[in-house]
């Protein structure tokens, strides 16, 4: 049987800690006494352990009391998902006093179930393409300044050669419209500014506002091209980050927001490195702000050294995390950064960039050659993408239709105030021959789902692609073939067709008439990537 | 302009005071330094202002500072939702020490962008039809029981006149397989002791798992009949829990777990009323539990009350929401309990039940009785329910298929593999000659639309209804019409139809053939209603 061994500091006296050690064990498995667990089974599989009480050497507190660490063990399978992980290990003790998580170590069985960030530092690298050195990012603020103002910061950032420019945590956009707008411009800033430069320049924006339209909001950023994102796991919920970077695939960087309140007292909540670092890492969050040493807070430096560590540390086949200190820095004390942090980890700097020069290009120059010449050993190689050019995900040009609530069924497979958008014929695309008509779910229906009508002509064929989201297809005229992994469906007419998530696939047509069928996907996808 | 006022208690020196105070609206709204704002609108418009400052009366507490409260008031406009707040009101400054939030006003433009609880006190006592006295509730536990074991305490409970039994919160069934299991029994037990004592009982099962799969909890649940849930909003998220209250109709009943590191220093975080009191309620919890005075944790008297107020004061037009204290109750101390938390509470019993007799079901009528002869002006009244029966929604018997990656259609509207459900006639159901063919959807695959073909006989009719949810539908066999609001649309086979939400609707067939349609619904969609 595998366990999640938690470490706790408890400061209570020396007769009472037995006792406490135990009340925890029973307290976050089963919330009954001892004396109500009726059989020896349940005991074995469900009720924590006290693995160990060792005694603090005396503490420089006030009082009596004194501290110890009390290892307990908890089986590993009541770990069933990162919230139940959350509620075991410091969900009713929360409640208690003078109980610290300062540990924790999670057995294979457990990290398997947790995918972690999806491109870490490794894959940050890639998409950059910078090597060994610290990135440089900054924050557009402040809240209130117009879309404009921020994207000509994004830009300027971009142009003198920052790494990452993200939205300011409290930049949270009251509607999905204002949303769209502010980020496609703060996003075409930065490419435009990266294009200036030479040099790749990733915007981050907040993924932020109501909860049923985060992912709508992100799936938009996909489709921007936008590599990751801003987000507040505590005030979005950690299980719900890991969920949406499962769903989405972008890098997100974490930021620690009303998190503080587990921090701020040494005998109480969790220690910054577990939450900020492990935590966030099995929520799969690609980088981690914290405030640094000198800023405007209040950790020290054994913490944030505590959060650089355990943000890269070792943790099952998870990638390792981004630390990211902000705050306290300036163009002074880049060479006492770089001592502190070394390569990996992402430098946010705000204020001192601004108050360096009115000029935000050039003083964002000036912080990069230093960040350079502090690591004379790092590179620049251009970075690759995987995507693929599908006709089911091409946009339209001008593909504005209005909701109606009957689309009335012409002739030839066509529907009364909806126009099919075919692609004129080119060699360099994957697909061919293939016409589109959107019927339900891009004129404001509130559907979860989009149905498309999609014909493919003689000789014709889609994109071969992959992608999370699955197809379900309805066939509605002539016959085609469905290349479906490693099977070939023949479609005729109301056959319906389900293609499973990730499945490589290809709709084709090797018969004299037209090929028409319909496409039913979810409304928020993921894009289409090659084989 | 409107304001949210919040006021923060201060721990700190007299000359500090004010510059401590202007920081702080600094730092939750711009976070810049006042250096760095360019325009006075900008400063109008967003930046917090410090509206009052008053020194406390010498603490308690050690040292030489001092305490102070200082009132801010932030634009309205910055609260976008219920994430938004909580980041303005105590974000970045959670990181900061000796900060406490102790009182929030929020003015009626905000108010006014939630619905707040469901049902609240009155929605539940009409659903329960019990009046003028605290109800009786209880946890199903420990954690590791067999589904067949909670059922059977959920089964006595009831039959002993209990009003309201809970999942245990740390009951996470890894699988919605489990899920669906271990909530049926439960649910079903609950009924049937319900019938046993002639009174409504509701079990209120906790709603917990990996965050993309809630709502398809949520789901069953509604469809199950289940009134209520039990959720952790510190682990789900507050703003996830508002969005899971405004799509299902079921009361929600908050857990603290994993809030107390906001409460266990009086000099930081937040005060407990204003957290699982007021923000819980604006996430629309219907009813807040909290760990009570005597029991295995440390709230005082004064929180508990605090909680008690602000679960219940007006908030807008939002409902109030039942305080419910959990731990240190026995059947000797239940008439200080009424006292203390008077008739709009729900007294959350667990061990004292099991404890007071090896019976539950005796136990359970002896508190019972004990509360009611404590509130003789009690009463009850039977409940009342508008629900539709629906041909869309009636499950299917034995509806279990498999996942098939190709539906080959055979003939007269038939597919391999799939098999329709019709209903006998019968004059009591609202809906004639309807039968119903899902095909993806429900057999695992992963869509978050279900497809169905419908087929109406000659003279048949849907049944008259409406639901949050749309509906998209494709004529395929026959013609039909469909009443949708004020319109009647005539179907015929390839025409397409949306029903936008609320819309009352219904489809007939006047012809002499079959009229079949595909259906295509939102997977996780709430139950339909009478017009």
């Amino acid at each position: 049987m595998d366990f999640i061994a938690a470490t706790y500091r408890l400061t209570c006296s020396a007769a009472d800690v037995e006792r406490l050690s135990h009340d925890i064990a029973l307290e976050q498995t089963v919330e009954v006494p001892d004396a109500l667990i009726a059989c020896s089974d349940l005991r074995e599989a469900v009720v924590g352990r006290v693995g160990s009480i060792s005694a603090v050497r005396s503490p420089s507190g006030p009082g009596s009391s004194e501290q110890f660490d009390v290892r307990i063990d908890y089986p590993a399978d009541l770990a069933t998902g990162l919230g139940a992980l959350i509620n075991l290990i410091y969900g009713n003790i929360s409640l208690k006093q003078r109980i610290r998580l300062r540990d924790l170590q999670l057995p294979d069985s457990v990290l398997r179930t947790f995918r972690g960030p999806n491109l870490g530092i490794e894959g940050l690298r890639q998409t950059l393409g910078v090597y060994g050195r610290p990135l440089l990012a900054t924050a557009l603020k402040p809240r209130g300044s117009t879309p404009e103002h921020l994207a000509n910061r994004a830009n300027q950032f971009a142009a003198g050669g920052g790494d990452l420019v993200k939205d300011d945590h409290n930049l949270i956009d009251a509607s999905f419209e204002a949303f769209r707008e502010r980020v496609s411009l703060c996003q075409q800033a930065t490419i435009a500014g990266s294009q200036e430069s030479g040099r790749p320049c990733l915007y981050f924006p907040n993924l932020a506002g109501p909860t049923g339209e985060l992912e709508r909001r992100a799936e938009l950023l996909v489709r921007l091209g936008v590599r990751g994102v801003l987000i507040a796991p505590l005030i979005v919920g950690l299980d719900h980050v890991r969920h949406l970077a499962d769903r989405f695939p972008l890098a997100f960087m974490a930021h620690p927001t009303f998190a503080g309140a587990y921090f701020h007292d040494a005998t109480h909540g969790v220690e910054p490195g577990l939450l900020l670092g492990t935590l966030f890492r099995l929520a799969g969050c690609d980088a981690t702000i914290y405030p640094n040493l000198g800023g405007r807070f209040s950790f020290t430096a054994d913490d944030c050294r505590q959060i650089d560590r355990l943000a890269r540390a070792p943790l099952g086949n998870l990638r390792s995390a981004w630390p990211s200190p902000a705050g306290g820095m300036s163009y002074d004390n880049l060479e006492q950064m770089a001592k502190d942090c070394g390569e990996d980890s992402i430098f946010l700097i705000g204020g001192a960039l601004l108050g360096d020069s009115a000029d935000l290009k050039s003083s964002t120059a000036r912080f990069r050659d230093q960040i350079a010449a502090l690591f004379p050993a790092s590179k620049s190689i251009a970075p690759s993408f995987n995507e693929v050019v599908s006709a089911c995900e091409l946009p339209a040009p001008r593909l504005t239709q209005r909701l109606l609530e009957h689309l009335r069924f012409v002739n030839s497979f066509h529907w009364d105030g909806r126009e099919p958008v075919a692609y004129k014929a080119s060699d360099e695309l994957p697909f061919r021959n293939v016409s589109r008509t959107e019927l339900i779910g891009t004129a404001g229906e509130q559907t979860a789902f989009d149905l498309r009508y999609f014909e493919i002509g003689t000789g014709g064929h889609s994109s071969l692609e992959k992608h999370a989201h699955t197809h379900v297809v309805i066939g509605v005229r002539g016959a085609g073939k469905l290349i479906s992994g490693e099977n070939g469906i023949d479609i005729k007419p109301f056959d319906v067709a389900y293609v499973p998530p990730l499945q490589v696939h290809q709709l084709t047509n090797e018969s004299s008439e037209p090929f028409g069928f319909f496409c039913i996907v979810n409304h928020d996808r993921d894009r289409p990537q090659k084989p």
